[in-house]
């Protein structure tokens, strides 16, 4: 993952244009089967119109005497993203309003956008805008707007269920690490995993989109097949730090895909910052909205505006994320998932109390403590009422979910346990 | 308020008779449209027999050397309410079953009454009493009995809606001001504001009782339409001084009032005493009745019961009430009507999260914190989803109840929102 | 209660057999009308099929030197429970697979049971095994496993209602006190005593079983009956010690069954030790398992498996059982029998307060403080809307239960309520 991170490090991302488009096409090198669909300029996606395509080949500013302030070429946060052309000498004076900078953190260039609105400028560390000196300046962004197309990446991995996951992640940032390569890294390879494994009960729907208008779009054409299938979902982003681990929940904060995602954090991380709806900032605003209401949650590391290099210069490979952060996240997720697969009823066979020592299940010496070895067996068995999910026995049992189910297919074996689905 | 409760002050009042009429008279002063109801005596109301009319002249106790012990000209605490007539000389002996004190609190005359059973009395202080010596005494109390009528009054300020709010506040005690000149006081004030306003939504519904026996009489005549119209009902009593806030709930405790309320007193006063509905002692025990069931609540400053002052000579004005105490209250009863009037079940217009942008209702350069000034309107947004009132997002969010009433009204001009009754 | 516990004491019972037999013998002298009824072996009940009876005349086990090292006949523990016959001279290697000891327990001859696969033992204290010394050994159990049945007693006394409360308890282990001879003995002294009731409202259905496989073949011929009629039940248990209390719920956790016994618990106890589901261990795993769900609960002293002389030789009479912590588990399980008998639906008659003081059910003379000596009769009327229990009354006001009793009844009396069964 942190290959690839490299990889589309050097791209200018925006909500259209061209460094989406590579983006996407290299993901398509790693995910065989990935779709990309085109969405003119101009469309209504929901309340949303797709806005013209951004492209700019060069930006630089210089001082009066001829040195370089800004420059795109060295870092494309340099420029106010979807900045409209200019060719200009100016003043100081002129110029400043075009400056935007962070005032709090000096040293930083900070990400600024203006995609509702046509505008030029550059971003630069208020230290650097502190030092301009009076005198005329040159402001040459290269850049034009035109009629093109939103593009977006689906890859739909079937299971034997119609039942769908919804991974979501977005590719519309810049060279930012955390926030946001670390999401479309960890997507891949949660995908690749999945893309391997033998047997997927549930189908796995992955989405890759620019934020917001991107989730527009793609609800434009799907939300109708969606809300019938969808019966998790999951905004993959801020998952490339070792700093900490953070929950933000789906709107109405008690779906299933909540539930899995809180014991999986529990189970898998023990401590993890726990978020409310209020909290929120991306795509699951539009995928929860009223009206729409997707079960869709976030399982981060440190969550967007809330980690200092959040939105700057600073969030790099290896100022923020690490490998060792990449992967966490993608075994987290893989809990995730197996969680998700392995969920279900069990519903007891046997009225009563089974006999499980005729079935070896039992010891068959009993003596003071002889049963707490099957201790974990006898509870399944007693919520095999077919209200109890494996996961609500899990925690109300504090049994570990993996031996729940290795303990499932036992007794279903045994002729002890059926299980009907979530 | 303070000026009509120093009016009221002098007048002897008792739940029937002279007293209670006169009260009522002058209130209607203050509020035209209030309307006086008769009940005669005699006349079952529920469970309840309207009582004989008690009119009293002079009333007064000497000791053996002709010195006064009680006068009911200096305070009409001193006679025992609805105390029949006595003209006799009697031994200290005979006198003291007849002599009510207080021996806890032994320099005030305590307030005491014996409406069901017929009986006569002086009420003293402690101290008094226990410097009283042997001889011979003279009770003189000139008073009646007689078939008459139960008053109470009415005023109902309609609105654009059927639904009503209840103000309840009772009228029958003598001198006291915190219980109970300042409930009818401040009904005054809360009716006077209402009847100045250019627009309500509710219909509002004033009732000035005498306790107990009034509200029975009231339910009476009007259970069947308040069951099918209140939606939120308030004792008005103790709402006099300044030293704590209270809240008491209805019966089942979670009605809308309850919801309401609560807000309130948490918004406005921060901290207050927050009783159950064992505490309760006034009219709330018939309007929330099983059977009655009315959603009726109380906002109070020092509950009844829980000052030193509380039925006894020291509950004056000055002592106990202040002009501000009576306008705090005031004013949370205002608090509380502009929550009812304002809340709503808002509900987006809009499928998925509305771009804000195109709109201007949104920050057009989009950079590290720059949502944070539409963070309550994203949120009241958010959950506009028809199931969600403007009081619970006020609550889950916590978002001042004022600012979701502008935000509510820009987002409806907007055609992002529409709204429906509570 | 003891002076039956120490008649049962020396019999040495197992789930089925002549121990069994003839402890349900003693019990019903105790108990008139006590029915026995015999499963024959080999039936199937539920998921568990009754096994052979088993027959121990004597045992013992001698050393090199013929010194006794376990003697049946000192100690019905010290032979494995079910064992088979065996008469033969070993090494100590070749008996030390069929030496059964408690190495945290040293001192201790552990209860050892081996009912559901053929084996012989013998069952000593640690420090004995570890002082045993190179040679042959003479293991001599005279014991037959044979065709027979198994047998249980019931004892059913009737009430004006069809509705049931379920005693369940269990007499299949030999020699030991608390756990559980302190049962069968508390049951025996619930049930004189409700024999001894002039008006039983529930109909007390008491069974006395070998533990598991007797509620299996209970259930077996009378689940459909149970499941209609029972409306909570409770396992009798480990009743007998002065240490502390202890709660263990059904497995819903919410029944009618676990509310009555906490509130009986809280009340009578003040602390006790609540306990969970998982932490069940007897009886209750086949009452209420999926299917059978009876709302059965365990109201103990020291519960099975938490106190160190548990399932060894040293749960004797004085040692863990004494005459008070036998009678204070009766007096406790005679306060749940007068819940259950009293508890009941209030239901007002009367629309709004009612007037008590025409009735002579208030005070004549009102002043400060006066209502405090009727406040709970006044909260019952309140809350007797048909909604709330007497027990949740009781919970709700901090009421005694026995006051609500009394208030029911004299409120009845006068017409002002009446009540619905629970």
């Amino acid at each position: 993952m942190l290959a690839l991170m490299e990889r589309l490090w050097p791209i200018n991302r925006s909500i259209t244009g061209a460094g989406l488009r590579e983006t996407l096409q290299i993901i398509a090198e790693y995910l065989p089967g990935l779709r990309t669909i085109e969405v003119p300029s101009g469309q209504q996606v929901l309340d949303w119109q797709i806005p013209e395509e951004w492209e700019i080949t060069d930006a630089f500013l210089k001082d009066p005497d001829g040195n370089i302030v800004a420059d795109f070429k060295e870092n494309n946060l340099s420029v106010l993203g979807y900045s409209t052309a200019i060719d200009a000498r100016l003043s100081l004076e002129e110029l400043l309003p075009h400056l935007h900078t962070l005032p709090e953190q000096p040293d930083v260039i900070p990400y600024v956008t203006s995609y509702y609105q046509k505008n030029w400028g550059f971003c630069i560390a208020e230290s650097k805008k502190q030092g301009l000196k009076l005198g005329t300046y040159h402001a040459c962004i290269k850049a034009k707007h035109f009629k093109g197309s939103l593009t977006y990446g689906e890859l739909i991995l079937p299971g034997t269920s119609e039942k769908e996951v919804l991974i979501s992640t977005y590719c519309c940032h810049p060279s930012m690490a955390n926030n946001e390569l670390s999401g479309p890294c960890v997507a891949v390879g949660l995908a690749s995993w999945l893309q391997g494994l033998s047997h997927r009960h549930y189908t796995y729907r992955f989405v890759f989109i620019p934020e917001m208008i991107g989730s527009a779009a793609y609800l434009e054409a799907n939300s109708i097949h969606l809300k019938e299938h969808v019966i998790a979902g999951f905004n993959l982003t801020c998952v490339g730090d070792e700093r900490t681990w953070s929950f933000l929940p789906s709107r109405l904060e008690n779906t299933y895909a909540d539930k899995v995602a809180l014991y999986a954090l529990q189970t898998y991380c023990g401590s993890y910052d726990r978020y409310g709806w209020k909290d929120r900032g991306s795509d699951e605003s539009m995928y929860c909205a009223p009206g729409i209401d997707l079960p869709v949650v976030s399982v981060m590391r440190s969550k967007y505006g809330t980690y200092p290099e959040y939105h700057t210069s600073l969030d790099t490979i290896g100022g923020v994320v690490t490998a060792e952060g990449l992967n966490g996240s993608l075994d987290l997720h893989k809990h995730i998932v197996r969680i998700l697969e392995n969920d279900c009823y069990p519903k007891s066979l046997v009225l009563g109390e089974p006999q499980l020592g005729k079935r070896g299940l039992y010891p068959m010496i009993s003596a003071k403590g002889s049963t707490a070895p099957v201790k974990n067996r006898l509870n399944l068995i007693s919520y095999a009422d077919g209200n109890h999910s494996l996961l609500d026995i899990a925690v109300k049992c504090d049994i570990p979910f993996e031996e729940l189910i290795s303990e499932v297919a036992l007794l279903k074996e045994n002729h002890i346990l059926s299980s009907l689905p979530v």
